[in-house]
């Protein structure tokens, strides 16, 4: 999903009322980012608290490159990361992830073996349909063991664009909150819903509902269930002690507009990209009783953010051992005060560019390859900005691209080298992007290897259902990652 | 101003509270349109309830060109157009315009001869400071005679960007509305400020406050002052026998930005064209008491409606004996209802575009010339939609484009001309458009003839200021308009 999508963010349908309402009862962040244009390695860093290039979410393969968890892929979450339900539990927490984990799908990868004590999801996307010979489909587990596979168990009409599934994570998340309710335990819920992820989906009841078309229709159903859920913490008396945050793994996919592709406003390209298109997120805390309504915040926000905040709600420290990138976002929630830091956009092993207050310096540009951009792959659709949205890798480190987003949200009019205000602002800049390359320790690439032996063929649970598949001899290879 | 310059609309900054709260208080309108891409066009409009081309502001010089009423125009408003105050003095209304006039110069064409009882403001834009001998400096008028000019009596600074005009507007304003209620007469205030106009300026206590910069300074106090009219209204207790419309005569002008131009949010380019980002405008109805609390309509609207809906307020019937195509908004704003109606985009003589319900047809594209393009002109910077953003004339009247506004709002995924949906949709577009060429009467074209004899070197009340000016020759030509 991307920052546009909502209609509290300007999304001209409008056809978003709970989540706008959800934000006119809480707070509205408008500088919240995810940690990296690509889905799995923002996952891994709003569970671990960490810059993918850190907890091992990103690959070396070739420089700059989005890697993230298909099937074949060989790494996962690496033991040594703390995760935040693994924290959580220390304080008496239950933890369940719904939806889609992302985070490595083979046995020492699972969600339950992280911290997790409940799961209901997949553990990749839910691409398919697959013929479970070249290509097996995606199980859905709960908790240990598989219990289905998409298209086969858990259908997805890719000409209608049907599924039943968000109503099924919705009934999850309702069920478990209750259970929790009335066992008065407090409990995490990472409710990981994908509807907008292509093949885009939505069930019956609002299909054709959006003038969106489809996506639209998906973003309706995600809107309605939030509201579902959060009525149903207000019903159990809960909601005040209760925080909820909304926010997206990356901005929409343009590549797939208009039918499956979503909006990010007036920013540059999306998904795949480090302009803000690609990482700006909608995002609104809710707390009633504590988070004062219709608040606006512009606190620079980043879903790491979200682990060490929910381990200060919880009473918890961050691990000591290790760099956190995420910081307490409590005084900018609860107090309104604004907490200088920076944001960094990486794309695989490259700091692509940081944004220091207002100002977004670009030290690498790069849309997608010529060669990609010639068949069709464009991540920027009617949108063209001379020497920003390149088509080759362009190196700026001597001499960064400068905005100026409070002025050019757009990424539009790279600020003049000559002029006092680029010099003033890079002066700052520079040092802050010194000191994170001197101190930064890249932990061990998890994305590299590929092999068609790892994927979902037999995973626990199957020969139950008889679904186990044969496995191919394993062969390990550098993984291509063409963006 | 353009769509995505409130923070209701999106705006990243979010700087318009007084606005935004207007909008929770009364009806946000997303599909709202002005007459045309350009400022004079549309104000003609929406005091007419006319398009342009009926009411004469347009031109026949060139096809397809954008005219206004620079100061060397011959023509302005008929005699034989019905101007909403005019009519709405039979209701015993006072009317007052605070601000730009811009429905021409000349005598004859003076805002008090038109139906005004008072005027504070200028004929034209504040462009300048001219030399007062090639060209004049613009008057400005407090009814029938100027009391001085830009620049020499009302400073703009063009370096810093300070000017106190807003807030003489403001007090204006709230002196006409305390008059007005000491009197008990009912009244129109057509408060016409200019600040987000290159040049931009502001009041020096919102000069740097803004994330934007100084169209951003003007667009917060633009804000501050309309929170403190529909205060001023309250504190008088007439807010709710007063309705208050807002919006704006053309798209944001891409053309100043970064440091002059606003946001049309994610529509396609800007003032000038007739893409979305040229003609939809922000757009707020405010009638505590009537007007349901935070409603949100998808009435498509157009300022022409202006003039109907205020008629009917008054208990008056719009003119019978030409054609009006301003409707009566009431119905959308009172009950809810959609009222079914297309909008027209023309540019000067053509009717480039039409809309009817989601559906946006295409008949001729342009964005400008590639003549102008090549000096740096740009309508779309950063956006190029292929086949759509052209730089020359495109007639596609036997073809139209065909785009889908609800899943394509940036008008970049034209229809395939084989699809049913196109089919269908043209079959009904085509009626309606045959039927508005059938019948349509153009105006004679008052946007022709320039003439530097007509500038304003000698207003009505220059003696008493020693500030009339020697008119050259009359030497009247037709006016160029390049775009």
């Amino acid at each position: 999903m991307g920052w546009g999508d909502l209609g509290v963010f300007g999304e001209p349908s409008k056809e978003t009322p709970n989540l706008d309402q959800m934000a006119s009862e809480g707070m509205l962040f408008l500088d919240f980012y995810t940690a990296n244009p690509l889905c799995s390695p923002s996952r891994a860093a709003l569970l671990t608290g960490r810059l993918p290039v850190r907890n091992g979410f990103y690959t070396t393969n070739a420089h700059a490159r989005n890697a993230y968890t298909p099937q074949d892929i060989v790494g996962g979450i690496p033991d040594s990361e703390l995760l935040l339900p693994e924290l959580l539990k220390k304080a008496g927490y239950t933890n369940k992830i719904i939806g889609k984990w992302h985070l490595g799908h083979r046995p020492q990868f699972h969600p339950m073996k992280h911290g997790f004590d409940e799961w209901f999801g997949s553990p990749n996307c839910h691409f398919g349909p697959f013929d479970n010979r070249a290509l097996p489909n995606i199980p859905v587990y709960r908790d240990w063991e598989m219990i289905g596979r998409y298209y086969e168990d858990f259908k997805i009409d890719l000409k209608t664009g049907e599924a039943n599934l968000t109503q099924i994570y919705l009934q999850e998340a309702l069920d478990f909150i209750s259970k929790q309710q009335a066992s008065q335990q407090p409990f995490f819920l990472y409710w990981a819903i994908d509807a907008t992820h292509a093949p885009v989906y939505a069930s019956k009841r609002f299909l054709g509902t959006s003038q969106r078309g489809l996506y639209g229709d998906a973003v309706r159903e995600i809107d309605d269930s939030i509201g579902k859920i959060l009525k149903h913490l207000q019903k159990l008396g809960i909601s005040e002690n209760t925080f909820v945050f909304f926010t997206s793994d990356n901005g929409a996919a343009l590549i797939s507009a208009p039918k499956q592709g979503g909006s990010n406003g007036r920013f540059l390209c999306g998904k795949q990209t480090t302009f803000e298109g690609g990482m700006r997120e909608p995002a609104i805390a809710w707390w009633p009783g504590h988070i004062p309504a219709g608040g606006v915040s512009h606190q620079l926000g980043n879903v790491m953010d979200l682990f060490t905040t929910s381990l200060s709600l919880a009473g918890l420290q961050p691990p000591s051992d290790r760099q956190i990138d995420g910081i307490d976002l409590l005084p900018a929630i609860l107090q309104g005060k604004l907490i200088d830091r920076p944001i960094f956009y990486y794309r695989g092993n490259e700091m692509m560019a940081v944004r220091v207050g207002l100002y977004k310096a670009h030290y690498w540009t790069w849309s997608n390859s010529w060669e990609e951009y010639s068949k069709g792959i464009d991540f920027c659709p009617g949108q063209n900005v001379s020497g920003v949205t390149t088509h080759t890798q362009e190196e700026h480190t001597s001499l960064p691209l400068l905005f100026h987003l409070g002025r050019d949200p757009g990424e539009k009019y790279p600020l003049s080298f000559a002029s006092d205000e680029y010099q003033r602002a890079m002066e700052q800049i520079s040092v802050i992007v010194r000191q994170h390359k001197a101190t930064m320790v890249p932990g061990e690439p998890q994305l590299n290897v590929c092999d068609k032996a790892v994927m979902n063929w037999s995973p626990p649970g199957c020969e139950k259902l008889g679904k186990c598949l044969k496995q191919p001899k394993s062969d390990p290879k550098k993984c291509i990652w063409p963006h």
